[in-house]
This record gives structure tokens, C-alpha cells and sequence, in this order.
């Protein structure tokens, strides 16, 4: 008997079939004689449509009332998913993110889990129950309701893994685990039957959101093993988890052990920027104090008195990036400043590439052969990204899979 | 400067143009200087949506589910709410039932108001804040969110004005006010500008819903003054207070204030009961206890050892009726039973027939001159209810209207 937390998405649940067969999955593992606490998303578009509504009445919602509406999808779907295990004869009990005694920091929208008391849960396991939980929410001190943001539910699957000290966590999605690469783009892309929690945070970050990277960082923290799998079969997905074994299936060594591409990435650059100690970490304080996200960094370094920064975001942040870069201008001051939206971002992944110091030139050489030219680079011990034109970005995600050898011989035409 | 509650029902706020249109009219009240609360139910078709939803997965869906379900419906109507008012520049807060301090008493689906902290919406008024509610909803001792069942967000919003010790309750709704009659059925119908809160009663439990039976009896225990009115209109509309006078506009003087009908109405009669003490209790002990709400009771009361009792109730519990029916023909016993579910509820309703002991005498020649049999009679100090073929109810009504003086002059034709 182990204790197990399993994670829906919103398109596990995503109509009322679906959440049948959801509970019909949950009910073989509570059988199993496991302790089943199930996080569970909103259903389909619930969430996107609750926006529109929103947005039929105001470009620029409170952000508590947001996360007061938001809540809801969580809530419809812990309750529907609780009357079709029910209906399937389980003893079961759905719970709200503050019934199950999530608590949050109070930063609407975005908030971060503080802490679970998981008394309720386990009171609910005592009395025989399948505890069914709203992802993607919290309560903070002030008794508000906080949302976590945008897959917040990975997170709150792991958080609720580590309060119960659960043997496994495993993420229900919509594929079948991690792949080498994007399998709509590669057809010879590999699931890998393991993965360490270090490059499945460089896979996430970059593009293959197969888990919220905060969740990912939250299970490495608490070494807690997930196991990303698909809701629509019963393959064995991805194991994640500090020791993986890359590949383990091959014979071979492999030095990278996945390609990832992101084409939600723009660029901006502030020219003339004045060469003083503490001038990056005004640019970027009021960058992340104005919610953006930013991602690869790049600063030329020259002697000159004034020099060019450069950094990429997500797409979405134009306004926002917008309003920083002319402010900053001033104050700075700055020269210039310049966006530039046609760009994608492809990286490899692999702790391999720690003892094989030529992956970086091979990925230049690989690009350089297919004529595709390369923008920013940045690097971390386990991997490499660049960006390049987004309308060769499929080109550059096919050769490099090919050229680090992760093709599926068995799927090669 | 007054404190102020007001209560939007659904239709009120059934899509982003009808919650501006409330947004304004909240917002015109509290710039008069007021405190306002406002109580706001489910948008429009909201609840049977959800209710559809959890019918695909299930007949039986356990309450404790559907009051989690269900309850999402008013925390989408209090953000979008408090969105629109916000985007007019108000300062607004919106609480769900539990966090504006609603205590129930855990009968999933149909919960009772215990008591109301409110502290909370105090402490947002020091704040100048617009509060908006979640009407229809609270939290029991074990901090599960119950409903009050359908219609009681009138109930909310009649607990808040006795909490808050509220200087009036505003009750909008999609008619102008309490009829005479129902006024899509009797084109000379007349609104009344004030009735008492048992005529209310009388009239609300006799399908004039247009307030919900338990908030008039809370309004009358603490003597709360309601205002009925319309949503979409600046109408006066119907005061509901203890000392109404009524139909003040009228010089002579009114015996019955309205003709009430119910089309939602069947009949059961169970034969040959024994003729003990605590029969009755038994039957109707029963019949409360699965949860079937009863009308009217006739009991033949004959000499006999045995005899037949008939009852009313909604057409809805048919299902739950037939099972304690078949249940007390053994356990009473009892020779056999009927239901009957073509039959209506046509009532008149006046304080005036205290002091006028012919009304009962007209109302039933009345019904005879149409041609109408009449079926079940029940009668109380302020009403007479008579059951007729569901096919006559229409010419009941209007007939009784007639004859009781209640026809507006100025809609005759």
C-alpha cells in the first residue's frame, strides 16, 4: 500500500466522458489498496472562457477578482470528478485548494504555495476516502483566494506529493512522456523512459512544457519521483528523477538527450545603454518589478562607455516591455530601443554534455550546414540554446535530433 | 447615509451588458454616500448548465458534490461583478459565502443560515468598499460549503440586512413588483405599492415566487423592510413591511389583495389508513424525513376504523413520494394510494378576509358559476386555497380577480 498523487490536466478532463474515464483510472489505483490524491485541472476551455467573460467586461480586471473567478473552473471539476467515481461506487471527497489547506503567499495570479497543512487529506484517507483536490489554487493569510498562474496544477500535484510524503507523482497529460524533441515536428523523436530532474527543467523552460518548470524545481527540492504518462493509454511514460538513466533502452551513450524549440519568444535590445556597475541590475529589476519574464540574456561587453543589452520573453509581454524600455530610456538613459518578434528559440538538453566540452561547436556546425544563421546563444553546464529565424526553426530542430544521434532507427523510413 | 443591501437575481446579471447595467445602478446607490452590500445570484442559465453537466455523469449525484458544484455558479457572478464596478472606478470587494462569514447547518443542498459574522464586510465598508456577495451559499461547522437550495439568494440578502442591521433590502428582479395576480396571465393585474409580510407569505408559498418563502418569514421576524422591484426600471415597486397598507392607492377598501396559482402541484391520497393517535405524524414524519416538502392536508375524518389522507406537494418529488408511499403501505398499513398530477392551486390571499368571513362563501360560488370543481380546500386566517383541474386554472384566476375587485381600471379594455 503507498500513497500516491496523480495529476489531470484540462484536457484529461475536458468533457464528461472523459472525466469517466479519468475516474475509472483513479478507481483501478485506489483498488490497488494505494491512499489516490488526485489534482485535477479545469475542464477543457473553462478557464479560457471565464477570461473572455471577463474581458467582455473590462480590459484590465482586478487581479483578485480574477483569481475569484478563475477558482471556479478548479472547483466544477473536483465536484463532477467526484460524482462519476461515486457513480463508479468509490468512497470519495473533493476539496477545494483551501479545504485541503493550501496556503499561498498572496500574490494574485501568480502566487506561490507557502505550505500544505494536509490534515484534512489524511483525515479523508483514515475514513477510506479518494481525495480529489483543486489544483492552481490557494488561500493566503488574508483569507483571499490566490491562483498560482498558468499550470499551476503540476505544481500544486508535487506540493501535495511532498506534504503526504507520497511514494509517487504521477502527471496524467495529454502525450504519452517526455520525447526527444517536439513528435509533432520530429517523427523519429524518442520518448526517454527516464529523465533527471535537471534536464527535464532545461526541456520545460524551453519550450517542451510537458511540466510547469516550478514544479519540476519543487520535485528535485523534495526528491519527489514523477512519472508523466498519458491519460488516454497505459504505456509507461517518463520517469523523472534524480538518478535517471538517460536512454537506458539504448546500448550507446548519449551526450544530449533531448532537442527543444519555443517560438513564443521575441527579442529586445536597448542600445547605448551607459557602461556603470549596477546598470543590469536596474534594467532587469524593473523588468521582472513590471511581471516580465525574461529568459536568455545577452550583453556585448565591450570597452566602449556605452554598450548594447539584449534579452529575450514570451511574445505576450510586448505591451509591458513596451512601457519598461521607454521609461527606462530616461532614466537610464538609453539611446534606443528595438523589439524583434520573428525569432524562435531551439536549445539541447543532455547532463552528458558536462564531459563532452565539443556539443556547442557541433550544434553551430549542424546550423552553419543547414544555412541557418544564429542569433543569441546561451548556455548552462547542461545545456544550449540559440536563437534563430522562427521560420527555421523546424529545419533546425530535425537536423540537430539527427545529428545527436536521438533519431528512432525503428520509426526511420 | 444608510447601509444598504440590494439582491440581483440571475436574469439580472445574465450576460456582460445586464452586469454593466447592474454595475451602474450599485454604483448610483453608493455614491448617495451609503453603505452598500450586494447579494448577486447565478448568471442567467448558469446552475442548470452545471446541473446538465453533472447529469451526464451520474442520476445520483451525492449533494456534498452538487453544493460544490453549484456554488461556483455565484463566484463567477461576484467577479464579474466586482470587475464591472471596478471599471467604473467604484471601490468594490467581492466575498464568497464563507469568506463574508455565512455559518449553515450542513444539509447539503438546502441549508439553513446559523448566523452571519460580518465582520469582514464591515471592515471592507471602513474600507469604502462596494461589497459584493455570493448569495445562495455558506460554510457548516465542518467547513464544507453548503447551498440554501434554489432561490435563496433572496434568503442572503434578508440574513445580511438583519446582520449588518441594514436600513432597507433592496430585492431586483425582472418583474416591477408584487401583482394582484400573475400579470402575464390576468392583463389586469394591478402592482401593489406595499403588502404585509404574511400576505407575501401567503402569496410566495402559492407559486407568486417572486420572493423566496423563507427570506419574507427571516424579513418578518426582524421586522427587515423589503423593496421589490424591478432590475431593469426605476419603478417603485412593492415595500413588503408589518404594518402595509394596502393598495393605498385605492380608496375602498380591499378585502383580498391577490389571486396566487400554481400549476406545480400534484395530489397523493393514501386509502384505508388506520384510524390511531400518531398516524398522521407518522405519514407526515415520513414524507419530511425523505425529504418531501407537503402543502395542503385534508384528512376525511370519518368515523370509520380506517380512512384516506390526501396531500399536495410539487411535482418534482414524484419519484421520492411513490418510495415512501409503497414504503407505508406495509409499515402502517394501509389499503392502497393514488397520485394525481393534473391538478392546479388557485388562492386568494388578503388580511382583509379576517374581519370578512363571506370570501371563502364567494370564492367557491365563483368557481361554480365558471364551472369549475373544486378539489382539496385548505384554508388560514389570510387565505383560502382551493385545488382545481389544472385545464380551469387560467379561468379561476381570472374570475376570482374579477370578483374581488382587484381588476385596474385603467388596463380594462
Amino acid at each position: 500500500m503507498a500513497i500516491v498523487v496523480q495529476k489531470f490536466g484540462g484536457s484529461s478532463v475536458g468533457s464528461a466522458e472523459r472525466i469517466q474515464r479519468v475516474a475509472r483510472r483513479i478507481r483501478e489505483t485506489a483498488e490497488k489498496g494505494n491512499d489516490v490524491a488526485v489534482i485535477v485541472s479545469a475542464m477543457g476551455d473553462t478557464t479560457d472562457d471565464l477570461i473572455a467573460l471577463a474581458e467582455q467586461l473590462t480590459s484590465d480586471p482586478p487581479p483578485r477578482e480574477m483569481d475569484m473567478l478563475l477558482s471556479t473552473g478548479e472547483q466544477q471539476s473536483i465536484a463532477l470528478l467526484a460524482m462519476a467515481l461515486d457513480a463508479l461506487g468509490c468512497r470519495v471527497v473533493s476539496l477545494t485548494g483551501w479545504q485541503a489547506g493550501y496556503h499561498t503567499d498572496g500574490l494574485f495570479s501568480k502566487a506561490k504555495i507557502l505550505s500544505i497543512d494536509c490534515c484534512r487529506v489524511q483525515e479523508e484517507f483514515r475514513k477510506g476516502n479518494i481525495v480529489i483536490v483543486a489544483g492552481f489554487q490557494g488561500l493566503d493569510a488574508h483569507g483571499e483566494i490566490n491562483t498560482l498562474g498558468r499550470g499551476g496544477s503540476d505544481t500544486s500535484a508535487v506540493a501535495l506529493a511532498v506534504a503526504l510524503d507520497a511514494d509517487i507523482c504521477e502527471i496524467f497529460t495529454d502525450v504519452d512522456g517526455v520525447y526527444t524533441a517536439d513528435p509533432r515536428m520530429v517523427k523519429t523523436a524518442r520518448k526517454m523512459s527516464e529523465v533527471s530532474y535537471d534536464e527535464m527543467l532545461e526541456m520545460a523552460a524551453m519550450g517542451a512544457v510537458v511540466l510547469q518548470p516550478r514544479s519540476v524545481e519543487l520535485a528535485k527540492q523534495y526528491q519527489v519521483v514523477l512519472h508523466v504518462r498519458s491519460s488516454f493509454n497505459y504505456s509507461e511514460g517518463t520517469i523523472v528523477k534524480e538518478d535517471a538513466v538517460m536512454n537506458k533502452d539504448l546500448e550507446k551513450e548519449m551526450i544530449v538527450c533531448g532537442v527543444a524549440h519555443d517560438t513564443n519568444v521575441m527579442k529586445a535590445t536597448l542600445f547605448g545603454v551607459p557602461d556603470r556597475p549596477g546598470i543590469a541590475g536596474e534594467i532587469f529589476g524593473q523588468l521582472a518589478a513590471d511581471g516580465v519574464n525574461v529568459d536568455m540574456i545577452v550583453q556585448s561587453g565591450n570597452r566602449d562607455e556605452r554598450q548594447d543589452v539584449s534579452f529575450t520573453c514570451g511574445r505576450q509581454d510586448r505591451m509591458k516591455i513596451t512601457r519598461t524600455l521607454s521609461g527606462l530610456m530616461k532614466t537610464l538613459p538609453a539611446d534606443s530601443y528595438a523589439l524583434l518578434d520573428t525569432i524562435a528559440k531551439v536549445s539541447v538538453v543532455g547532463a552528458g554534455m558536462i564531459t563532452h566540452p565539443g556539443v556547442a561547436a557541433t550544434m553551430f556546425r549542424v546550423l552553419a550546414e543547414e544555412g541557418i544563421n544564429i542569433g543569441m546563444i546561451s548556455t548552462s553546464e547542461i545545456k544550449i540554446s540559440c536563437t534563430v529565424d522562427e521560420e527555421q526553426v523546424n529545419r533546425a530542430v530535425l537536423a540537430l535530433h539527427t545529428a545527436f544521434g536521438l533519431d528512432d532507427v525503428k520509426s526511420c523510413s
